[in-house]
């Protein structure tokens, strides 16, 4: 990842686990980098492998065209930043967060002069600086254009769009896949372990159908931007059918069954409503409605 | 799919949309195909491509080396082949059903004196026939190795094992983990989609997400085997908050909280249960306790 802006100045506030590994990428690639942390003592490592370290925030901001901030909470950001001159900088916010916490956050900068683009890193301190480290960015797109080959130093940057929010949301959706995709595995090989499976035997088949499954998803994807799901490969009212088994098959091996009741009782809803001969992605409706259950 | 035993003779016993399918499959694969079906009509389209319709469904078990069943469901495949002679004829029953019903049909089935194999299709009639349509099958090894040749020409086939209930087993674990990452998708897509963003712009990245995720499962299912379970990547405390962050996000959009409660419902269970500091794969202590709630 290196380039031919490595001589851009950049600075880094806060220097937990992440903002240090953060710090450490920009001076692996050879950025000269200031760095500030309440704590001065956490900057020690990364000032014994070249960082210079700034006896205010205030003067970390001056010493980069570019100011990345990973603190603990967007209350310490603003506790931090309070004081400091910011117009003219330009912040980019990869402290963790809610949408509404980065929106507020980029008007409160746009006042005090500063451009602003929001982050959320998809990502664990050490997979920082390579290509797995996925970092999510929002806010006006002029400014991330310009400083996308330095934050090209972290790992794979993405650009979401114009509101400040798009990042942390972009960020949770992908963790309920995560999670999802975990809890299934996990329902499965609960399940077969009843039958003497073995995990590791299981886990390339819960792979392959996951696999499979997100590949239908951009097709998914259209039937729900037009608002018409006819049911090309199969009607809900079939799904409900073998939910139902999962349910049996479940209680059978004495195996948890709330992740099962849950996927039934969400289809459930969507048949009652009348669209039980229409396909699996019209359960759009379910999960936009917040008085589900 | 073609192969040097097309002119092996099998026989079709059921003939609903799957088993039509099933039937052309052999059909187009150039096998001498025998079918049976209580209301006679549904085999005229096959008969006209060359199927040789049986009486009754004894003449149709004779007529084959192998015999596929079809049917409703258990009770209607034990009507059928109750007055048969079964002794010597191989079955393979792809009659949907639950693991319980495969295991009886197989001790029924071998006091008859047949083989028995129990499969699962996982796959739309449409697909018969083609490598996308997946065919499960669990029951003796020798069985199957001996007609796996044939069975080619209906799908990918695939042995999972000697218990006769495997197939049934993988197959409702497979739509959990299907119905799972639709599910997911449609909370991301949902709450995204109250920030303007289309479902199809962000599909892609959901498709990403669990593309990687079924990419650590297997590591994951060694951590399962062995029982133990240390914090290499993050610890389920950690997980913990960012469950708290997809709530929250999910709540301030006004869409739907049952899948998120549910994440970190269990993921509390079993940090209460003292396991915050170990890995995620910990959870399989939740999924195997059928008292969860």
């Amino acid at each position: 990842m290196g380039n031919d802006n490595t001589d851009i100045p950049v600075t880094v506030i806060g220097l937990g686990l992440m903002g240090r590994a953060l710090a450490g990428a920009f001076l692996k690639a050879g950025h000269p980098t200031t760095v500030w942390n309440r704590t001065t003592s956490k900057a020690d490592h990364l000032v014994a492998e070249g960082a210079r370290p700034a006896p205010t925030a205030g003067d970390a901001l001056k010493a980069g065209s570019l100011t990345i901030i990973c603190l603990t909470d967007y209350e310490a950001v603003r506790e931090v930043l309070d004081a400091c001159e910011l117009d003219g900088t330009t912040l980019i916010n990869l402290t963790s967060g809610s949408s509404a916490q980065a929106r507020e956050a980029a008007r409160w900068a746009e006042r005090r002069g500063a451009r602003y683009l929001d982050g959320a890193i998809m990502a664990v301190p050490p997979a920082i600086g390579t290509a797995e480290a996925v970092i999510l960015h929002s806010g006006p797109r002029p400014d991330f254009a310009a400083h996308e080959p330095t934050l090209g130093a972290l790992g794979t940057v993405t650009y979401l769009g114009e509101d400040p929010g798009l990042a942390s949301l972009y960020d949770v959706a992908g963790l309920a896949m995560m999670w999802s995709v975990l809890n299934a595995w996990l329902q499965g090989t609960a399940l077969l372990g009843t039958a003497g499976v073995d995990a590791a035997a299981y886990a390339p088949f819960a792979q392959q159908i996951a696999t499979v499954v997100a590949g239908w998803l951009p097709g998914y994807a259209e039937q729900i931007d037009r608002g018409s799901f006819p049911a090309e490969v199969s009607a809900l009212e079939t799904d409900a059918g073998a939910m139902a088994h999962l349910i049996e098959e479940s209680e059978a091996a004495d195996v948890n069954t709330e992740l099962p009741k849950l996927i039934k009782a969400m289809a459930e809803r969507s048949i009652a409503a009348g669209h039980g001969a229409e396909q699996y992605p019209v359960l759009i409706d379910e999960f936009r409605n917040p008085r589900g259950a």
